[in-house]
């Protein structure tokens, strides 16, 4: 039987991170160690109700606070962290999202700037039941609601950047940080590779749930508590970020404009799939052309991302991607 | 009991059409008929096994054929054309795919122009087991294989474009065309908005099935035996191409970047449902923004394809397109 | 003494053309021949003041009305068709821009489509002094105004598509149309890929000046008499259009996203310069990434415009393009 | 008169920076102090002959150092610093280029990511006659050589960000960073939001000339002993880089897609023109439409560069940016 610590982790306000990189960390961590960590909401708890307009609520660059960073003892360089998403829960029964000026996919924006006047910004409260599974739209003009099914996922998960570089939290890279994808929930396992001693592991801005590419900018978000188990897997660099499921990889890409995203991922995908598999590299890509998935998970952050991501089942020879860890950490994780 | 005509047309090879628009009729439809077509692979049939490069068997551009036009009585500029696809069956035992000179997602092409030599050109042979529901993925430089499920489609759909404009049909744009999209399969009704005196449909490029983005550029490339029937929605325009299924609806943008294949297919969705429920555009927005999903159809194409979707049970008080077109095609197209 | 015709040309109004391809020749030119020619505005001349808002007074698809076809005789298929510009006059004393509603590079669009509504429409009117050679800018809410250079310039000139395509001649592309760069004035020659049997050469859509980019969609708008001369470069073909002045070549990439079209033009002039030179393409590569320019020519039409241009006094050994036909035709454009 | 200090700094190797922010200061300036600074070149002068490949002499994160960062007193957020540059002087008698593996306009690169293997990597190595002002190149594989003007310019100049991130010196972004545009040379104004106390200036990656969009990715590199003055305007912010010449005004988007760069600095530079001249924006977007130019600066860094720029000569009833900053410091520069 292993033994297992349980560390157990509520930041104060002032404990809150906006960056990657360039902080102290809060706690350590070993391989095998299960977290267990309260995550703030992406407007920091602050935006309760139809009157808390987030760009007069919150202070930039106080957005997207995450939690952390932990410490990770062995990890160097060169390795890869493994983070075992083992229970997203939400902390509080309302999520909320909005519309935010200049921000968003069906918006002119800072980037994508033009001459017009930004959309109404309008808040949007939703009720989560946890126990139904469901969390509930209500629009604002009329009486029309529905309910949604309670996908909880976590925005924002990453370590510190290499090259000396601090990154707001809500830039998703090569680090991680902000990657608004739906597949960083509950039995996912991230992979991570480390650019700095301890790799300095952060996460926060849960969803109870996010349509592909978070159109608006904002998905339902809410405050968790979310418990995670880690494990360092030595002298195997990890250059984009990486997810495994039970039932299948994925890789992530993080770019503008959104094809470079594609292009990242699914380069990443067929040498994965090439080395996991022995199969020649054009034989790998010929196969991830009839068989992969490409799920958006943003189209508003500073960089948009694209998942690229195959079935296991459809692989030859099946997968122990990074030498089973994934297996180990999700046995693990299950009740005792 | 309606009385419904059913049409077989089976192109001889100088029938088969390049372009969408500039084409006499192959034969006249009336709304409520059903239509068999036979619609040749993209390479015209001509490449059957690894010898047959599509550089060398095909000629520049009688590449993607498509069979027709067909005239469809009342279509009229403004109008919607309502096309049911009731059944794609394979029309052999194999399909192929292939790498291409330059063209794909993951090689530099004629457009994202690079000083780079391309990638080997290289054909795989799929056999296809209908009975099974499958085809078979062969390595070519390996023994690996592996099968993956059957899911026919059509890759290119369309009508006549406006502006006096013809457009080759490797082009997907606002007329259909080569939108590459696995939504477009059997059990799922086509929206397109008619521009020319009679419409003038024509479809092709069979898929025995592909992966999100076609990233080498070609599917499972097919001939098929397609079904389907057509309804003129009168005095109902359509600016990008729709579908809908019995349980969702989408929307379909064609654009570089990729990001704005996002934001035409979204900025129509949130139209779309706002007409659908009756809500207000932002509040459409904000439901979408958490309930929609965004499959990507084509990365390779001379526009990329995203869709923007969601499923109608998540719409409040329900969905009635286009008239419940839709379910009265479904019905009809149900053995009697 | 060569002995030259001069074809003049002035079409009425059911005359004027709005697709590059698809049409009856208006008139036949052989090589040597020199055409004046009348050309519209890209208004069809219907927006004359500040009342005459371009979404009211013109219809799609009727915008930006080309004179032509001309039939080329000889032009075939393989063949480049040179058209030296020998000088562009201001066929009014006014010229028109405006903004109009979703299009330009400051705003959202058709395609970088979002939920904001469109800027104001707004029309300016410019007097044109040819004597002082400026065009004079009159704010339309205070009182400031200033002149500006004359330097007339045609928007869209190309030759019918191939692949049996017929495009609008708002757009630009391999085939030339609405290239929109300040570079094909008096003194430049342009050469346009041969796609069909005389080539059918179109011209029109003048502006008195335009900013790089065109930012608002609309540069400074006249009707023209222009007057060119022609060549056919037997067995000698071109991809994408190309320029040649006295002092540089430049070669013309259209696509989106931007950078596309930046690798397009620099992969087509490294390619020439290499072939001009005798230099291997890395050394070309090197040498136009020093010494090349890349002004930017739209940022509004269905592709984006960029050149690559290099003077061709910073070319080892010189430059003897297309066999000398610039010069060839800069002389026998003299005056005799 | 005023009297000046000029402070002298010439880096040892150990104190060269890789990072905007991060960073302590070597030194402070203050208003009105002209600073005479080396800078070494973009691989740490590593890269001196055709066996020295950058990928292998060169360690990253070790690339692009800069010089600084300088504390300037007064300097706070909410102000803008103005640095004007008065000369810049090659520091050697010879510059290097280079291709470098999968980076560059014309080659696939990290992020727009292919199957492709990369370019040759290969080094030229320029000759420097500052008396005659030229620089020459050599072709590598024959005997091509020709000489080009000597254009020195400052490729990275720039501030600490804010939100507390650290920019590798790579990134051109709202600091500043690697904008890469010949445009900052000797005579030209640099103004820069300040985001932290003290601004933190730093700069490096001079080049004896580039061409417009640096497309092999590297410009010809030196080493320089640049002079520069600078000045905090207080309590005016500045969002996006912007420049001043005696004879226009330019803003600095830096963005992927290039397109969003275009639209960043022409948003920019119309809102400029707007509070500058008091004319009404849309009257500002038509002039800049017409009057503007949108040099290219790379489209190769992490972030693509464009300029806006106009003429002040074009701009009704002059200009007065910044309270005249420009004009001051020109004075101050010159010799006494």
């Amino acid at each position: 039987m292993t033994v297992v610590d349980t560390i157990v982790y509520r930041p104060v306000r002032d404990e809150l991170a906006y960056t990657f990189g360039g902080r102290m960390p809060v706690a350590h961590l070993r391989s095998g160690d299960v977290l267990e960590v309260f995550t703030e909401d992406c407007f920091g708890g602050r935006v309760r109700g139809p009157a808390d307009l987030p760009s007069q609520v919150c202070q930039m660059p106080y957005l997207n606070p995450v939690s952390g960073p932990f410490f990770v003892e062995d990890a160097e360089p060169g390795d890869t962290l493994a983070v075992h998403i083992m229970s997203i829960i939400p902390a509080r029964e309302w999520g909320v999202s909005s519309t935010f000026p200049h921000f968003g996919a069906l918006t002119s924006t800072s980037h994508t700037a033009t001459l017009q006047p930004p959309l109404e910004e309008r808040v949007w409260v939703y009720g989560i039941d946890r126990d139904a599974g469901t969390v509930r739209f209500q629009a604002t003009e009329t009486d029309h609601n529905v309910d949604l099914p309670l996908e909880p996922m976590i925005g924002t998960i990453g370590v510190a950047p290499g090259g000396f570089e601090t990154r707001a939290t809500i830039v998703p890279d090569t680090h991680g940080g902000n990657l608004d994808t739906p597949l960083v929930r509950a039995g996912t396992t991230v992979y991570l590779g480390v650019n700095v001693h301890g790799a300095m592991l952060a996460l926060g801005d849960g969803h109870a749930r996010q349509g592909e590419g978070e159109a608006c900018g904002v998905g339902v978000e809410i405050a968790t508590v979310t418990t995670l188990a880690v494990e360092v897997v030595r002298k195997t660099p990890t250059v984009w970020p990486r997810l495994e499921t039970d039932t299948g990889i994925a890789s992530v890409g993080c770019a503008r404009p959104l094809e470079d995203a594609y292009r990242i991922a699914h380069t990443d995908l067929v040498g994965w799939v090439a080395d996991l598999t022995g199969m020649d590299t054009l034989d790998a890509y010929q196969l991830i052309s009839q068989a992969g998935r490409a799920p958006i998970g943003n189209v508003c952050d500073p960089n948009y991302t694209v998942l690229a991501t195959v079935d296991t089942a459809l692989l030859p020879g099946g997968c122990a991607a990074y030498g089973g860890v994934h297996a180990r950490l999700r046995r693990a994780a299950e009740p005792r």
